[in-house]
């Protein structure tokens, strides 16, 4: 047991230098007074440093031979520290510090191409960022496919031609939901009225607490964009306010709670530990999607926000519950895939997942990138781009080196559909508790099947293990097209 | 030059990740979810560890052998390095962990004591600390004076002895103020009123503006403990508010600021070097003690804070500012060296000197503290202690194992006695440009004369550096006899 006892105390110490990279990074987004960021970028790079040597550690690779487990729990531990280990030490640290250095500048010429709406300026530092990608794609794969490699790193075991033909079965229906809804003859008002920030920051606390989010491993702070972060005990979230539009504070607010309940809700015993944090990208973003749209924007749960509405700023908006709902799910032609509504966020991504594919491949050039772009959406949008801001310059991941992160978007919304429909055969009274702002049966029943295991299983076993089924886009379809069905009166 | 080079790239790392764990301490003190404290121990000890490893790395001692400097801060760089490297080697692993394991103990058995008053609980573990703090510092002291070696730690070069004969001029004289100033017939009235949180805040923070605190480069949050942390480019502070009395927020906030102001005024050139941080916890003290007191406490500066507080609560509790005055710097009779005002503070300082030698000694033992304490004590107040929690438990200090670290706080009232001579002397229109709340002439001078020059110089030359006579604690005791003198009419 020494190799076995040795390597968890080791994980357990890198662990927790990671836990402290995650603090710096909330840190910087919330707190940091301004002039310290130059600072900053040296001590992430230091604790970095620290992070990479031990984790390609020869001696790591030595523990792992002789080391055995006794039990499934370590028997999980040595599978992700041998697959961490071998990911982080097939890469040659030349090719990991170039591609640090050109995803840095990449970033800040793709914010200056947005700016002055300018593709051919951002188009040959993406280039370079492709060519360094598809080295790292090709140490990684082995003679693989070199987009799952890069996938690999945020879904573990998913393969580009599995989430095909899922995607591919996704988006034929949405495009029709997407053209009957904005046809309907019955379009939902938009939300009028002004919210002070001060009485959304309270509710946007209260709605944190009715979804479970335990303020005693955690805490609530403004930033530009919402995140979560953190593992086991301390899990903090951000949100952002707008006067005009509370919805975004609202829905921002339990999309986090969904990520940091999924942390929070991990077995306290894997804490430290590599099954101690959410187990994918794609089943992060399942909890906070089914926290914020089949529960946060169900019509139980907004009949009980409306009245929390009316009660905290004198007036909601609407002119009842079932025209709150509609307003609530109202969707709207828009370019931006952060502000789409349900039924058009996956086509902004399925666009995203077939270019990016290509571009790894070298089917498509970053320099034909743009037109690709344009012409797709149209396609399945109905309208052309009017600028770059609004198309394939609108994401800053690509120019982050971010291959193979987008599909994860659109799995999490696939599975929070299946685990949807799990949920409600399995558990009586959901929405009921929902109307009384009680969301504590959902909650319970995603911390019991799926959140308290953390990396325990792959992370498509996580959802079968949760769901009792073969996960499929069919749930995730039915749920969209009977709801908006249903408010657009198809 | 590659030694010296690679030797300072090292070290630049390494103060990065010591900024990191600064950012840790006040992450806990202010933002950290209380149910994150176990969590955040596993992050420090981690990060601790990393930390050790690095500074007892043999590579520092292959270079430092090979290091060759070619100006005044390579030369005081490869110093401090020398130091850190020596100091930190010279302790055997089991020692520092014994050192961690039991201080971490009796700080928990100094808490109950102190709150049962029973001083006999705490005297085993107390035992236990200082031997193994003896034989800490027969490992430093090689050969040496043991306490001098734990007195290092805190301020490089410092001997008991020079300290001795200092504080043996300072007691007699500050004794006597003590009785003249409680004995005379002209008392000041004490502060009355009440003041609102938020109003205490605000002007908390127009003083640190007044004093030269750069927001840009650092933040103020409330804490139970005021303090100061981080270097460089992100110094952030806190304070304390009590509605009841003011002044405690208000010379807090100036307090920290003089250690924050000396930490921003280091040349950038400094940063993440050795030199980068205030050269010493003597020299930090008398930055913030002259920032408080000769200062923030003067008649000039107080006529400003008085029109401050009656225009931001509508009235200063004072019928006049010269009276204001008077209340600000009234002297009362306690047992507390932290609610201590400037006659009498020093006098609990050199209590605990005198005793601490003994105990680090063996002349002293832990058994008989509490009687050694208690006679003292009444000798140079007058009145004996009522309670151990008044008396020798008030101070968490020697539970962590602080021995050698007490004297640094009165040799900074006495290098801020130097300090202020010297300003005076230099600089025209202090106490004209203070009075209308302005202390830039003041803090420029000690940017300029001091501050800027980081760990340049040792501590004791620092100071002699920017006064240009030996330090003494003559203009201390001459400061505030005069000072004591005018308000009770002496």
């Amino acid at each position: 047991m020494t190799a076995f006892n040795d390597l968890m105390a080791y994980t357990r110490e890198t662990e927790a230098l990671g836990q402290v990279m995650g603090r710096l990074g909330w840190d910087q987004e919330t707190m940091m007074p301004r002039g310290a960021a130059e600072q900053r970028g040296d001590e992430m790079a230091a604790l970095s440093g620290v992070l990479h040597a031990r984790r390609t550690d020869p001696r790591v690779g030595d523990w792992l031979e002789a080391a055995q487990a006794t039990d499934p729990a370590g028997e999980a531990a040595l599978r992700l520290i041998r697959r961490s280990f071998e990911r982080t030490t097939k890469v040659p640290a030349r090719l990991a510090a170039a591609l640090a250095k050109t995803t840095s500048i990449a970033q800040g010429k793709w914010a200056e191409a947005r700016k002055a709406q300018d593709v051919a300026a951002f188009v040959p530092v993406l280039d370079e960022v492709l060519k360094l990608k598809r080295e790292e794609a090709a140490a990684l794969a082995s003679g693989g496919d070199l987009y799952d490699a890069l996938l690999d790193d945020y879904e573990p075991g998913a393969r580009a031609a599995d989430l095909e033909a899922m995607f591919g079965a996704l988006r034929p229906r949405l495009v029709a939901l997407r053209e009957a809804v904005l046809g309907s003859a019955h379009q939902p008002a938009e939300l009028t009225g002004t919210y002070a920030e001060t009485i959304q920051l309270e509710l946007s606390a209260k709605l944190a607490a009715a979804f479970g989010y335990d303020f005693t491993r955690g805490r609530i702070d403004k930033a530009v964009h919402p995140f979560s972060s953190g593992s086991g005990s301390d899990v903090r979230i951000t949100t952002r306010v707008a006067e005009d539009d509370p919805f975004n504070c609202f829905y921002s607010t339990i999309h986090e709670v969904g990520h940091a309940c999924y942390e929070q809700g991990i077995s306290p015993s894997y804490a430290l530990t590599p099954m101690g944090q959410g187990v994918s990208m794609g089943v992060h973003e399942s909890q906070s999607r089914i926290y914020e749209n089949q529960l946060g924007r169900s019509r139980a749960f907004t009949g009980w926000l409306f009245s929390q509405m009316q009660e905290a700023f004198g007036g909601a908006g609407a002119a009842d519950a079932d025209a709150f709902y509609a307003t609530v799910n109202k969707v709207k032609p828009g370019y931006i895939r952060t502000e789409a509504d349900e039924v058009q966020y996956n086509l902004h991504v399925l666009l995203r997942f077939d270019l990016e594919r290509d571009l790894v491949s070298g089917q498509l050039e970053a320099a034909d990138l743009e037109e690709a772009w344009n012409t797709r959406f149209e396609r399945d949008f109905g309208y052309p781009v009017d600028k770059p801001s609004n198309g394939c310059l609108q994401d800053v991941h690509w120019s982050v080196g971010l291959f193979g992160y987008f599909p994860t978007y659109s799995l999490g919304n696939v599975y929070a559909g299946c685990l949807n429909k799990a949920l409600r055969e399995s558990v009586l009274g959901v929405d009921a508790a929902l109307a009384s702002g009680d969301a504590t049966p959902a909650t319970a029943w995603l911390k019991e099947n799926l959140q308290q295991h953390g990396g325990l299983r792959t992370p498509r076993e996580t959802i079968r293990h949760a769901c009792g089924f073969e996960p499929s886009e069919a749930p995730l379809l039915d749920y969209l097209e009977a709801k908006f069905g249903a408010i657009y009166k198809l």
